[in-house]
């Protein structure tokens, strides 16, 4: 209900008014988090019973109908109390595309509205990011407190549409709960919402990260036994480099977080292994400079075979076990 | 129609009112894969009958004309019936340039609208990518229900224009579409759709992909030639960071899929080739190393003369024939 | 002419209204040639005489004064014509910074707008990129067919301003031309339209592309003669790499186009040429290696001292030839 | 209090009327440290008594209720003064959500505007960055000046909300400030501001920067007791190009400041070292070659155990003292 | 003034009308120097004397207030004149916070206005850039001719505010200015502009591109001591790449221009000295290879201590000389 200008005194009801809400998501048009929030076109419908608005029907006629501001004016007219909305998690204009009204002859009152907006998506958490689930929500609560005005989920028009348009994230477990809020009147509202939650597609980060991760620590691994410290060096000193850009194009795709994400985790120690793996072959290579070759050697071996590999696995398996793995 | 505030009870018409529904793509003003949404101006045209409004017309006066508002207020007064409509698939705000209702002295009513949108294009699938086929929509449903109003598509005010200025797409095959979908009423509604195909220019992905990495991998091969282990080492482990660049340049462009394109089919096993390829060269070093210099000779001599150029014929032939060919 | 809420039946003019219309661009804010669209603020100017809206005027008053939205009220009290017009190639809403109409006594009616607005420039053509001369077009059509309002072009009132603040275009030639399109009705309409033509700053890309890469192949060049088939290769090869991340860069400010532009001519022969460089000294070092030493020396020093500078001197001249010459 | 179009002549009150304000900011939409604004969803909240609103309520209404517009036609009809206000750095269109007036019998007025808006925050100082506080303000002023209203600051309808979703900045510290600045009319006028503090999550800038140059660091410094002067000035040389790339990627965060941050300070003098370490190095191989190598050896002892490692710590210890804490 | 649906005829004045302008910046939002546009947060005074408009007030009445839609109506009831104006130079929509009309009872008119707007600055000259001083306007002109509207500058209620929060400027020297200009009604009609200088932060320029470039080139140089031909060439290699990227990353700064600027003198003539110290040591090289091995370390010598310091110094010299001291 936007637009329509008119004062009025709306009766106190003898019981507060039944409105029922419902939330259909048609399009999802990008879910941006790093400022946590999603961009919807939805329809919106309300319905409610209001016998002033009752009205003898000739049988050759449709039901009334009339735009927002009209009802609006009619309401002020009749001082009939009109459920004003407000979306809760709002964070743009709402662009309202097609909105009307339709009163049926027995006072059921029937407001559809097809709008799209940016709704704010405030729950994100990365920490096991990019195996992460998150939730959505579309809030609509009354303007009027819940003394006077009480919302209803209308279960049939609520949920998701089968094309949301939206590639990035999986979506599903559509539905509707109630909450009372502090509202803008600063008294108990009444606040329905869908909600829904969220995955990623773990096929991309596979192919784009994992995969070419494990190929690089490989092809290192299997250089490793060429036995020259030197070289080991150099490839270690290359993978640095790599991981440091990796870090930097992960990190660009999420929001400056105060935490580690799984992928943040796996990365940073990926990271001080591989710095570690020269210091140790900058340790070898002056025990062989210093005789202690045989030595040298033998700890190499040990160290090549079996350090290294299970170090890495050992990083994988407990960061899995920490961050994905709920006990 | 928007705009116009006014409440009325049109009458339920004997038998639906037919209305012609015209879509013209004037022009495309961008295809943005990674929302899976498209930039459009069109020229809506809507031409009915409502003898209601027939007038009589001296010679020397042109059509009534006026702007759609009026329109609306005029049917309200009269309790006539306005085919309101929503463009089903509309994401953004739609900025109406012009907009005109006409009505002739017999009672055909036209409307005309120039207006400029952004339209979802929720079936993007690129798995053929870049060799794909996209289907683009424009919809539009009626307010009323197939009840009440009727749609039919006018075929020589609809299709795409001469000039639509997207360089990036081959846009073809337009053609109307009508259906009936679950409308905003929550009843069975009707609606027209201009459907349109959208191919991509081969020849940009031939110059910026194919051609370069055709060269990269043709003269690492060259290089193989020379004997030497060593080198051969460091050509692939530079070739395998420039193909890791690769992935993530070509993957900018798409959105974060849950499934592997051809071009990602390709760019992923030339990655694991060229990871294996060092493998390969690491063991045949090995192998010189103690003493089965000839074998690893022999094993070389078959490898690259054969296994390597085929190998990668092999995973191109593959490529094409799973996701091209369609059998 | 927007705004205004009227309804009215314009007399059929005993020969077609003729409107004088002048389109000044003042600032050009930006070309999107990857988009094909520019956004300019313009003051346009429509002039026309209807005696029905003369009056007397007292010599201490100015002349009248309104704005559109009233004009148009007006003239639907009085059944007038109002010359409604549709920017043709308008993309973006159309935000108007200050309309006004004046009236002088005679009845000639002046309609005065300066606005902001994007629109498309459908005729872009890279073939002779960085060279190319591209057309850009300002079409006001109107919405009368030409049977009752004749567009003329007011030359005094229309071309480029001096301050347009476009510093990547050199823009010039403005002219006025006049056509009759397929109008808003669907009927022949008149049209006026601002034609200018722009072309690049040479001197940018002989900076940032030309010497850079005319460098870089003088300095590989002049490596050449050290004699070195190995240290060759590497050089080769880091060009390959640097022409790669060029060929990027330059088609990052192109639309992904389906031909090659004189750039990417330039840029894809040096690059198989760097690519063929490689090739030729493997198979030197490849003869040195068999003991042809003689040989390779000899076809070494003719390929270097003629073949090399001369193929890209013929690359240079046949992409100037076939693509900056026109016979 | 947006639209209403009403000529009138409010009466000098007696005394300023008091208006209570209440900022209640819902939601951060983002930070923009380089264009130094920020995008709130806030809820505002303006109460004041107007006796001559009061009216009498029959026991079965609730109090009357209207948009704004209505409310300053009914105060124009009346010569009532209604408290216009100005968000005073506001910097982009104010998007209002729903807004609505109450009026209780006994004249109290109560108006409550759910808005979305980019506000101006020009306080900024990124001298101790990453490790930087800074403050924030969202300023309502009168239109009034301040001999006709005053504005005392709502304390229980102000603050910050409990979802913010604002991930990158820790945001606390809200309290309401009450001042007096030179308003639109030129006059005295007062305004009441919620100010808040944001600061960094400093995680990310140890995971992202510290961390990796630190490793970068130590792996170098271990390298240096392998005693080579040629691989030393070569590592040191990579060392370099990484820190101008760190250089730029950060400078990228923040806007071209006239003074360096302390991230900078840091990051500035590590480079200058690595330079230095290179031709120490120069030097140091000059000598060896000139015979001075035992000398050279002592030198470079001397440098690597004690003058490396202290003088980073010297350079981090006096970064530290300078920029963060404060005497 | 917007808004306001009127048709009037204001008198002709008996001599102009002088109007005083304000022009007041609060905030700039944004300088865009590849679009040359500026975003501001602006506050527009104009007052100015109408007899018809003076009134009677009783003591206890604060002077006439109304919203300007409202004050165009009154005017054109009582044929007024309304100076109009249009800001000559805006680009966007101007998006008004709040505007009020003040009419003091001796009819002095006050109409104040706080918008935000982007405004076009195409005085922008980068030759000298980064040591640049630019020119920025806001232009006021009158929709009346001279002839009706004289304008005249409020020095006092014009200016920059203290708090622009505009980091990456400099921005001073704000004073008014008046001119006549060819206006909207194609007359000589009156304009103020409130003009400002802006200059940049020159530490962020020595801090990212001066001092790294100043040791890239001080550490090369002591490299060059170590007398060795192919590492020299080599490190001159690296030299190259580094200072495409520096061309390119500060080029992205900037628009495409047509001139080089100071910075891009010095860093076009650093490339080309690298690319030349790259061929004379090829040269010395083949001297070396050929037997002149005397003649080439003289010769070396002679270019190390001396050509190479100088001749940089001889290019910064010369730059500052032509593009920075003004003769």
């Amino acid at each position: 209900f936007e637009g329509g200008s008119a004062s009025y005194t709306p009766p106190v009801p003898d019981e507060p008014v039944t409105v029922s809400v419902g939330i259909f998501i048609d399009q999802i048009t990008n879910v941006d988090q790093k400022s946590e929030n999603f961009g919807a076109v939805a329809t919106l419908r309300l319905e409610w019973h209001d016998p002033a608005l009752a009205y003898d029907k000739s049988p050759n006629q449709i039901s009334k109908v009339m735009e927002p501001a009209k009802f609006v004016e009619i309401a002020a007219d009749q001082n009939l109390l009109v459920p004003f909305f407000v979306v809760q998690n709002q964070q743009s204009k709402r662009w309202i595309h097609q909105a009307i009204v339709v009163i049926r002859p027995d006072g059921l009152v029937r407001y559809f509205e097809k709008s799209s907006l940016t709704l704010q998506a405030p729950y994100f958490n990365f920490l096991k990011y990019p195996f992460d689930t998150q939730t959505f929500y579309y809030e609509i609560s009354s303007v009027y407190p819940s003394e006077y005005v009480r919302f209803v989920s209308m279960e049939d028009a609520s949920g998701l549409g089968e094309l949301l348009g939206e590639e990035e994230w999986i979506l599903s477990d559509a539905r509707m709960l109630k909450t009372q809020i502090n509202g803008i009147s600063g008294l108990q509202t009444d606040q329905v919402a869908l909600q829904f939650l969220g995955s990623r597609h773990v096929t991309y980060y596979v192919i784009r990260v994992f995969i070419p991760m494990l190929i690089l620590i490989t092809v290192s691994w299997s250089l490793f036994f060429l036995d020259e410290y030197r070289k080991r060096i150099e490839i270690a000193g290359a993978n640095l480099l790599t991981f440091v850009a990796f870090n930097w194009a992960i990190s660009a795709d999420l929001p400056k977080l105060g935490y580690l994400t799984f992928l943040d985790f796996i990365l940073q120690w990926m990271f001080v292994v591989t710095g570690g793996v020269i210091v140790i072959n900058v340790l070898l290579r002056k025990m062989k400079a210093t005789g202690k070759e045989g030595l040298a050697h033998k700890l190499d071996n040990y160290i090549i075979k079996w350090v290294y590999p299970l170090g890495y696995l050992a990083i994988v398996a407990f960061g899995v076990t920490r961050y994905l793995i709920e006990l």
